[in-house]
């Protein structure tokens, strides 16, 4: 994915926000689910910190990993649910937060018919928790998420359509008795303290649509609610036919109104109510209670919906006319001039761009974010979101487990046998011991002499971490750095891919530039293989860049924990001559390990040969890319165990490849427990001049890699 | 006290309920407070069973155990907080709930436009958890007590007062839309399982009055904010003037017109309401969310209120006009037309009624339940309000301490120093081995002989527990039961009174007849003593009768913890002489012992004397009285320690007493700890033909006896 202008200028303006003092931080109660989540994107674009609480009942957290790599920016996570007051107040404590946008609640109307207690008790108890711990810290601005249901059948008054703020309050259902509730509860709060509380109440209508990224929209766990699911999942052949309830309505078509509203439309309009209690709190200091609808002011029926929605997909989706359902009106379009006028907002996109955006959403996620084959769970004791260990190909016979810490591949399992080494928790990867088991190794990989170099004339000193040497980045490694995501897709059968990214500051370690750069793992459980693409950028200064996975493997793993028996051969035997300090001479010479091209093997034994050398794959050439994925994917490395009968293929389009034997694995592993093949670049090319142009990314420059690793059994 | 033959009857009525299995158990939440209160009364009345659950956030125990005395029934009371689930559920487990009364909630209009989120959390949240677990454990009848405050300023529609239920809703006020509020989630969660469901919605108007018992009525825990409390606090002294809030209301006078209603009628509507919800589950077979009226219909001034007020009380209060309160409206004046329809109810009392029975509670309790000088403490690990220890003179240079387990005196501490040898919790007074300390010993106390006896020509058998005789009436045994109430007063300064009922069973021991006794401490901090007062009537068989107080007294305690020194003289030397299992021989003989007209004293010294004697106050005469209140209270011993300064006199009506030096005393105390003085009739008196008259009671009979303790220092 190419990265966009537009989100670069976003985080430009965070940063500038961020230094000035200005940023405030929103803490956004159901971020995860449809509307929050967009309203997330559009407050970080906007320059806000979010902090997003969600108990997850009816949302995934994958939408918030996905906005963490849409706008390049973490978000602080919170799986609590807002009636438990115990863990919802540390949130308070850890967080100065500036304002709070209130999304959480149970939302369908015709499940609050049949379970009424649970929805006043998680809509109202949740709600005064969070305005009593508001009281308790000092937050005062507040955007509540209500809904045009409090008008009820706002038909039953003269000149009530369209309908303004004004008119007569009458819910006809349980959900909205409990969005009326709230607004009383605000009101009366607002009552006892004017000069304090900022209460911005939003009436939506009806929010449809999903990010025109493709990334994130409506995921209703189970039978969808709302017209718009519902549709897509037709389209998508999750359900059989759209059901339309009741045709007898005194309207165009003898269906429903309702005044569709796109859902970016939607989060924007919670931008503009937010900056309006700012306004109250920097210019008036005085308090605010007073409600908006969110509306474009114009109705559409539900078949004229469906017509668009149809266009939009390209077919025309299967319906069945039924009964009414209970709790229906005819007609709830809003009069939107209240919030035109004072929050100057006003819907940009129709009914059609909320359907093209639906169907990219739908067709690019048609299980939403719910995928088979996907499982995660928590690498801290402390059950952090932002630290899982996610499998792809989970329950089939090619499984990749990868870790937000280092974007670290943890384990690989062929037909259910773990093939390569790692750890089962994120604390035993940060061990200052620990091998940089399976870790994405940056931004450089391999020996620095001596820590030093220098770009575009400067010179630069790296803690020096291996004999008289900087390894692995010394201690700006990415093995120890969280990166931010996954998206995980599952775009074909078989198929998975999972992106994450890393936003790595000059100032977060040694190395110049701001760096940025996505990981992503593409696994084939039909071919058994595991790509890894590496792309980056930097802004500022040039940064040395040399980036690989650092996978241990033993293929025979489940029978012994030696790699005793491994046969073994590569591409070229050509390899960087090394001095006392493993530093290139920069002599090639001839190592004595079998080609693949000779059709022997070179068998690893139970302590010898050791290898720790850096293979050419072509002893020739020096190039100059610094994105090599457009050159030749090269198998540089077979490997096969006769006892397991797993063989491995590593591929990759980089010049070298490290061969290494493990003979000083530590943290938990014994010696030669497992051996490691890194693709790469050369040892040290940062201070080899013929080398040193691959290695050296300045700003507007790409730098791109690929590895395969493609088993068979 | 004397007692009612409604009374009776209605125990009566409940007992013939209760074998016949038809005894229904009603759960009260707020069942402490003023109309909870009165409920718990009216439902007991009407042979319900009781279970109370308060938080005692705005109400006091008391209130409870002055209903056990005037009901005499047990009233199962929890201090929980209905938002507090995890305690609540219990309460669920233990009973077979049939219905719900629900009052608990905070009621304060004023306050609740202060404090808004309390009001909402408190009263929602209480209610929801309750209705959770009415679902859960199948409890479908509930009675809810709503409030006129739902129909917000009624006259702002035409032809709306009286106000019938069909007015529209609009509360004007936080605490009134918790009402509509809860109003709308039992409409919801019937509409949810209409065959299921059967709520009672009751929207009261102002509740006014008291018991007419003068035992409960209204205690506001700081300023009350109601008319009617206030003005008692004013003509009580407690608050300077009434204030009245705005004359200038379109009424024919000035002040605000509302519906007054005395609290037992009100309280009867409830059982009427219940009785209705009952219909349905009995007859009709289906679920019922209605809403009635509690009024009188007749509307009164707030003036005429203060006018019939000062006419009950018999002078004129001082009062203020001032402005207007918030959240208050002209006219709110019940159409209870549906309530006389349907509940077939309507109030009998009317105002000048409830001025009267207000100043009678208000006059005998012109502190509400707040005393000065008595403290509360619990006796079980289990903090069960049954179990609880009350100290009365606590804090002045007399008080007592007494237990509801045995009605027993637990301490008695003069100018600070304990006089009496006692336990720390109740399990202590229960164990085998203890010796009796401070019970009041019945049904009878001292031996008979073999356990024998014949009354109407029936043989009994007690089980035997001392030597060959059934002592203190043997397993029968009143330490060990737990007594109901205590109501206790303070009636002028420095007399305090706390009176115990014990509804003492045939079916609960080996002694026949239902017996019923009331034991009533009244303590006088001025002249040090503490009279015990024993009063009760047998129904069903004769009962044997004889009971007394068994303290064991060390005058010198604080210095010795032996009776060592303590200087004793008796009335009279005349003894009842005994054989060896210590039961008379039936002559009478004079034992060594100083007598107070010889003006000596005999010095108890550290081993000798040992007594354990019947002493006869008159060896000529022989009573028949069953009550002896009446005859001379006779200062029978008397007894002085030099070192303490400390000196008892014990009087008494009874014609003997029991001088026992503790020489067996055990668990936890060695003999001599304390020495006792136990006046009653004599030993064995039910098998001996002269003395059997005194002790034998038979229905309709009293039973009466009185000592005195007075100390002097």
């Amino acid at each position: 994915m190419k990265y966009s202008q537009t989100t670069e200028n976003n985080i430009n303006q965070y940063k500038r926000r961020k230094m000035t003092q200005q940023v405030k931080k929103v803490l956004v109660t159901g971020g995860a689910g449809y509307i929050g989540s967009h309203t997330v994107v559009e407050l970080i674009e906007n320059g806000y910190e979010v902090v997003v609480v969600d108990n997850l009942s009816n949302s995934s957290y994958d939408s918030v990993s996905r906005i963490e790599i849409l706008t390049k920016h973490h978000v602080p996570f919170y799986d609590v649910d807002l009636c438990d007051r115990e863990h919802l107040e540390p949130v308070f404590k850890e967080h100065k937060i500036d304002s709070v946008i209130h999304f959480a609640g149970l939302k369908a109307v015709g499940e609050s018919t049949q379970i009424p207690l649970e929805y006043y008790h998680n809509n109202i108890l949740g709600t005064l928790v969070l305005l009593e711990l508001m009281k308790k810290y000092d937050v005062a601005k507040f955007v509540f998420s209500s809904s045009a249901t409090v008008y009820g059948d706002a038909t039953r008054f003269p000149d009530m359509i369209p309908i303004p703020e004004e008119c007569p309050l009458g819910p006809t259902n349980p959900y909205g008795n409990t969005k009326f509730t709230i607004e009383k509860i605000l009101n009366d709060l607002y009552n006892s303290q004017t000069d304090t509380w900022k209460f911005a109440i939003l009436r939506y209508f009806n929010p449809i649509g999903a990010h025109p990224s493709g990334l994130i929209g409506e995921d209703p766990l189970g039978i969808p609610n709302n017209l718009l699911p519902y549709m897509a999942q037709v389209a998508s052949g999750r359900r059989e036919k759209l059901y339309v309830f009741g045709n007898d309505y005194d309207s165009r078509d003898g269906t429903p109104i309702r005044d569709y509203i796109h859902v970016v439309d939607l989060a924007k309009g919670h931008i503009a109510a937010l900056k309006y209690l700012d306004s109250f709190e920097t210019t008036k200091k005085t308090g605010i209670c007073r409600e908006w609808n969110l509306g474009s002011g114009t109705g559409s029926t539900v078949l004229e919906v469906y017509r668009a929605f149809c266009k939009a997909c390209g077919e025309d989706i299967p319906y069945e006319i039924t009964g009414r359902r209970a709790g229906d009106v005819l007609n709830l379009t809003a009069k939107p001039d209240r919030a035109k006028k004072e929050l100057k907002w006003q819907t940009e996109l129709n009914v059609d761009n909320a359907c093209e955006d639906l169907q990219k959403w739908n067709t690019e996620n048609p299980f939403g974010y719910q995928l088979n084959g996907v499982e995660a769970k928590f690498a801290t004791p402390e059950k952090e979101f932002d630290a899982r260990f996610i499998t792809i190909g989970a329950g089939t016979k090619f499984a990749a487990t990868i870790a937000n810490m280092g974007a670290t591949l943890v384990d690989l399992k062929v037909d259910g046998q773990s093939v390569v080494i790692g750890y089962d928790d994120e604390a035993s990867y940060a061990d200052p011991e620990a091998c940089y088991l399976g870790a994405t190794v940056g931004r450089y990989a391999n020996r620095i002499a001596h820590g030093k170099f220098n770009l575009n004339g400067t010179d630069y000193q790296l803690t020096i971490n291996n004999d008289v040497n900087a390894n692995h980045s010394s201690i700006s490694s990415f093995h120890t750095k969280r990166f931010l995501g996954p998206i995980v897709r599952n775009p074909s059968q078989g198929i998975y891919t999972a992106e994450y990214i890393l936003m790595d500051k000059e100032s977060d370690g040694e190395l110049p530039g701001d760096f940025e750069v996505r990981v992503t793992y593409t696994l084939n459980v039909e071919e058994k293989t595991l790509d890894m693409d590496y792309e980056g950028k930097v802004q500022g200064k040039a940064t040395p860049i040399n980036m690989t996975n650092h996978s241990y493997f033993n293929l025979n793993k489940v029978n012994n924990p030696s790699i005793e028996g491994t046969e073994i051969a590569v591409i070229s035997d050509d390899c960087i001559d090394v001095d006392e300090h493993t530093i290139p001479t920069g002599k090639i010479i001839k190592r004595e390990i079998a080609t693949i091209s000779s059709g022997k093997s070179t068998i690893l034994g139970k302590d010898e040969p050791k290898y720790d050398y850096n293979f050419l794959v072509d002893a020739s050439s020096a190039p100059k890319e610094t994105d090599t994925r457009s050159q030749k994917l090269n198998l540089v490395t077979k490997a096969y165990h006769p006892e397991s009968k797993i063989g491995l293929e590593v591929y990759s389009t980089e010049p070298s490849y490290q061969i290494y034997t493990g003979d000083w694995l530590a943290a938990g592993f014994a010696p030669r427990e497992g051996f490691a093949v890194e693709p790469g670049r050369y040892v040290n090319a940062i201070n080899q001049p013929k080398w040193k142009d691959c290695v050296s990314l300045n700003p507007g420059q790409t730098y791109g890699a690929k590895i395969v690793y493609k088993f068979s059994s």
